[in-house]
């Protein structure tokens, strides 16, 4: 029999972290764990490590979006995975798959527009690998990057309950365009985690339900996030696309993902003045027990689904 | 017009050249340049990283060949790179594309695959990223790694005249089955580099011909083939190509591509002792001039052409 669910990303990537950790990805608990936004490597030195892939008619449609602004976006999903840690990118490779009817120039403006935002992140693309072949475009890129000199990487699985959940700017309807054009939040990450260090990070790249509900898992705790901030932090692109399609932009905001912004769990004793200086927006609270709820004004509360964008479903 | 040549991988990697040097690509002269098989990475620490991908249909067939061999090419080659570099594997990320009629066990011995070779040179899989869509399969590996203390990483761009050209293993029809089995080198790199470190090196992916006119390009000099020695150098399938299609077993040896072997420039105080205990076999020599050629037992010339397997022809 068919089992939708045990071929879905989720399952393959629990399976990898069982086969993976026996050669040397688990380990010490000093060390991230195999599956936070970038992997560490061993060694001195405090590098830390992310990929990630972007297929065209998946993540991008050559059809409409021009080569740079694909480049720029390879990039940029990378560097927000360093921003999800609080890392320092240093440098990126960028391997590709060109469909054989892309002209040299579409190929030259796909990596300058990957390198153009790289450099201004301080991370050029210092090499790569050229492939072409019939089927739809593929890009990987990678990035190297440390925590900046004194700082912790920070990872998903620090959310401890009484800790408040914050999100740095508005989700969902981000199809309408800035799933390309996004700022990834390095800046604004590295000077929280200086200034303030979270208890966990994790960018929002699947949805801001499926993510919480990631965020959850590796820390063993709940989160509540209250419908009034949810309204808040709605995006005007999710009140579109709510407009277009009769649903909720509630709905928009916690399912539609690629909005790159970072959801941060903040200790209880955490600086108000400085959350408020970085234009953090409360969300709601971790708690103890599992899973991801909302609650009303009258503190009614419902399951939020562990749903959004999930690739290999 | 179309300008076919203009298209080719060489006229892309130029062109990035130039693009991304601006960036801090380019740089000073004791670090590794631009287009070699790793990149350095900035900063203290002396890592180097390398990346590639493989395409179902171009790199391997699925059709064919099973998942875990697959996996286990698509790290192969990239330790075939640090082996060019005498670089220790330290860590190696990997993404792929799944089709999606692949179950969750065929994408499992596809990582399974990577992962046990890697183990087997201490290079786990740390991390990566799963994505799926209705296209081919694609595969990214990416290692980084760094040279044994106390060594340098051994680059194309060192090789002189009068140098010794030499290489580890046989050559030619590589299709026949040794591109998804063979063994990388990084072990005699690795014992070369400490004992009797070369003055350039590069691994055989796209054919001797092609291989050793960019090692002589990036050094600035030329290469004479011993064509006897290039006889001697031809591994069993390439004669057993040359007798199924007619041409050559040496055409084979120099264009087939995908052998991975190491191409090595000798300095000619270089120990012979050494050389021969770690069974390198001498193909040539290095000299003034530019491009690639082979001499009979006469000694006379003909010109090697810039030849074999180029992706975005």
């Amino acid at each position: 029999m068919a089992k939708p669910a045990a071929r879905s990303e989720t399952a393959l990537i629990e399976c990898l972290r069982t086969t993976l950790a026996a050669g040397g990805a688990g380990g010490r608990p000093d060390r991230v764990p195999f599956g936070d936004d970038m992997a560490e490597l061993t060694g001195e030195g405090g590098w830390l490590w992310t990929v990630d892939m972007l297929m065209d008619g998946v993540d991008f449609r050559s059809t409409q979006h021009d080569w740079a602004q694909i480049g720029r976006k390879a990039m940029a999903v990378n560097l927000s995975d360093c921003a999800a840690m609080a890392v320092r990118p240093a440098a990126a490779l960028c391997a590709v798959a060109l469909n054989n009817r892309l002209s040299l120039d579409d190929a030259a403006a796909l990596v300058r527009g990957a390198h153009a935002l790289g450099v201004a992140y301080q991370c050029p693309v210092v090499g790569g690998d050229t492939n072409s072949w019939d089927a739809p475009t593929v890009i990987s890129v990678s990035i190297a990057g440390r925590p900046a000199p004194g700082c912790r990487p920070v990872r998903r699985d620090g959310a401890r309950p009484g800790d408040a959940l914050y999100v740095s700017g508005g989700l969902g309807g981000s199809l309408l365009g800035r799933h390309l054009t996004f700022e990834p939040r390095v800046t604004l990450a590295l000077e929280l985690n200086s200034r303030c260090p979270p208890h966990a990070m994790i960018d929002i790249s699947d949805g801001l339900a499926l993510d919480l509900h990631r965020m959850c898992e590796a820390s063993g705790c709940a989160a509540v996030l209250d419908e009034a901030a949810l309204e808040q932090v709605s995006h005007a692109d999710a009140r579109q696309m709510a407009a277009r399609d009769g649903r909720p932009a509630r709905d928009h905001a916690l399912f539609d993902g690629e909005d790159f912004e970072l959801l941060v769990a903040a200790a209880p004793d955490a600086s108000a003045a400085v959350l408020a200086e970085l234009r953090l927006q409360r969300l709601g609270s971790f708690e103890a027990g599992a899973g991801v709820y909302r609650a009303d004004a009258a503190g009614r509360r419902s399951p939020v689904p562990r749903a959004g964008w999930e690739h290999f479903r």
